[in-house]
């Protein structure tokens, strides 16, 4: 039957976390147990639930009725204490007020927004190379091209500003910063904020999207939020209830404006425009996450405890296996692991693919997350319990002994 | 301050429904207390809860851990009930299967994600004039264009076939139907939808987009699902928890396929590549939509009563007032009432604004619902209590006395 024609900007997109999903579920359904390190959610892995008093009061909110759609940008108190809490960060805070925060469903949908409204044909974003893919797939729904700036692979995965320095041009209208960084745990020094934000303020159209989803999972507690180093460049701020709070499936993000010389009040009533005509993100679930973060947080550091043991497992076991290297993550909960065998090295996809269908150990490969960066990697996360991921760790080891080239 | 520049895709956005709420607001700022019959959210008036079976359903899943991510498609049981729920449709259903239905945060991500797979520059869409404002909004956010088909304002609002005729060409991807309507509450009829499609199956690249949000709150009991009635066209059937069962807020909502020739086998590879990039739709608002469709409904009766109750009361009402005229809603819960008086009419949204700021009844303007079609009207929501409608009728029709031209 001829087709209808699709566009190109949705065949296009990629994603590659969800794409390694088909083949594991085809295998699950011929009856084979999969230990998944392939997405990045908590509740996937017993022992980091939602905490209890964000789960009551979302439960109170829909018990109380708030289930009729909310303002377009979010219920105010929830604008409110995110605002309180970008003021209040510990290594250093901004002048964030409740006007400048945009509740989101998700950080995917702050992103979609974004771009959508700056960036017309011809239009770049710099994009780490390694990225989360939506970076990559978005920005060309728009017109955009995503440019990568590499990530050094030999340096805990810091960002190589000279090469970020040699891709920047007038055309640049976005640049992205993932902080901790997904896939590569790295986090940002502030004297390196310092230093893009102020090759960035060289270029007058030139906004910086932070994404600090993972701030407070940082194991050296150095995170530093990029707007509070900003007196000149426009800073976007994303996060939201997922990972620090442990509850993806609540689909609760957020964006924050740190506009310091009032040159992006164009840009945000467009966004605006955009939030008012898709009506809200769900009412109920920002109560969840005002609870969370008007909360007593203690519990965060148990948490924190756990996921940073398994940090230090897993970069001990891998980089104990022939074949294998990673860089020790800084925060987040990914590893970045090299194949260092050059046939793997080479061959990523068929790694993750040959791994999945030989040993049920799923993993998301390294190009994945760029074509350029990501070669010759595979990602996995480590938020399974230690036994887990140490049979997880013995079936890579098996499978590269195996499949020795 | 030279402004960072917006594209034309953001800042030509315009939502009226939302747009209204800004001078409205200024007003409760100032203490004023104003009727709301702008916003159609039955949650926002008392006596329409969200019922408590689907209340304790999605408190459970919380209170379960449903908190993660799920599949990008939606859970399992709700693709299966709702694949159910269309297939058993009271007028006729179709052959839904699991597979065919896709959840989104609401029916507004549905559409976002159709025209991103389905327009390119210069492709159109046929939308009635009136319709909700998205219709109009979103083509042109990816190079589309909307244009407006007449719904006969003088014939309870159903569709003039002979301009829909006129204005189909090759270029039109889309065929955008919303039954019941919002604005008008026009129904359409069996033999309407097969003329429709009849003319639809002449062009081979055009799908319909049945919005059927409203299908149950429908006076006459004589809806119909598009889908049934098509045994060539491909039809997406767009619907959700907001309307019928009184959860807007929850946001969630689906898109199901009815592809009888297979032929739009690469839009929905290209679609379901969009839904994997933006991961899934709230996860336990999934479970408290899947009580509501599998539940007893009983309850629904009860509330479709008040309803229809409510539109009599109003219709008689603005029949009664000397400058205004109503045709009967047979479905949904809007009112879209003439401004006879020819200032009024050449001026509907100094109508509207005048009315708030003198007697504190929020209305929405027609001219926001169709620039063509819409203009000499103001759209109404028929959900408070009668004694709330009678104190907004009365105030309407002081007003239309006092500024008599």
């Amino acid at each position: 039957m001829k087709q209808i024609p699709v566009t190109k900007r949705a065949s296009q997109i990629e994603y590659a976390i969800r794409d390694v999903v088909v083949p594991a579920a085809a295998l699950e359904a011929q009856g084979h147990s999969i230990i998944k390190l392939n997405i990045g959610d908590p509740l996937a892995y017993p022992g980091l639930p939602t905490p209890n008093h964000m789960v009551e009061a979302y439960q109170k909110a829909i018990y109380d009725q708030k289930n009729g759609y909310s303002p377009a940008y979010g219920i105010e108190e929830l604008r409110v204490a995110i605002s309180e809490n970008e003021h209040n960060k510990s290594n250093g805070g901004w002048n964030c007020e409740p006007n400048d925060v945009y509740i989101c469903h998700g950080v995917t949908e702050a992103l979609q927004i974004i771009f959508a409204s700056y960036l017309d044909k011809g239009d770049e974003v710099l994009s780490p190379g390694p990225h989360y893919p939506p970076y990559m797939a978005y920005p060309q729904v728009f017109g955009g091209k995503t440019i990568e700036y590499k990530l050094d692979s030999e340096n805990g995965w810091a960002i190589d500003i000279d090469d970020l320095r040699s891709k920047m041009n007038d055309r640049v209208k976005l640049l992205v910063l993932i902080n901790p960084n997904n896939p590569t745990g790295n986090v940002i020094t502030k004297t390196e904020l310092d230093q893009i934000i102020d090759l960035v303020s060289q270029y007058e159209n030139c906004t910086i999207i932070s994404d600090e989803i993972y701030d407070r999972l940082n194991f050296n507690e150095n995170h530093i939020s990029t707007a509070s180093r900003s007196k000149k460049v426009p800073i976007i701020t994303l996060n939201g209830v997922s990972k620090v709070y442990y509850a993806p499936g609540w689909r609760i993000g957020y964006m924050a404006f740190h506009d310091p010389t009032h040159n992006s009040k164009e840009v945000r009533d467009g966004i605006e425009r955009m939030l008012r005509s898709r009506i809200c993100a769900s009412t109920p679930a920002q109560y969840g996450y005002l609870a969370g973060l008007n909360g007593n947080d203690d519990w965060m550091s148990g948490y924190l405890e756990m996921i940073k043991e398994r940090n230090e497992f897993c970069v001990k076991r891998i980089n104990n296996i022939e074949g294998l290297s990673v860089e020790r993550p800084q925060g987040a909960f990914y590893m970045f692991v090299k194949l260092v065998d050059p046939y793997w090295n080479a061959n990523d996809k068929e790694f993750v693919l040959k791994l999945l269908n030989q040993k049920y150990v799923l993993a998301v490969h390294g190009s994945g997350f760029s074509k350029n960066y990501g070669k010759g990697h595979f990602r996995i996360v480590f938020l399974p319990k230690k036994e887990i991921l140490n049979e997880a760790m013995n079936r890579i080891e098996e499978f590269l002994i195996e499949s020795r080239h």
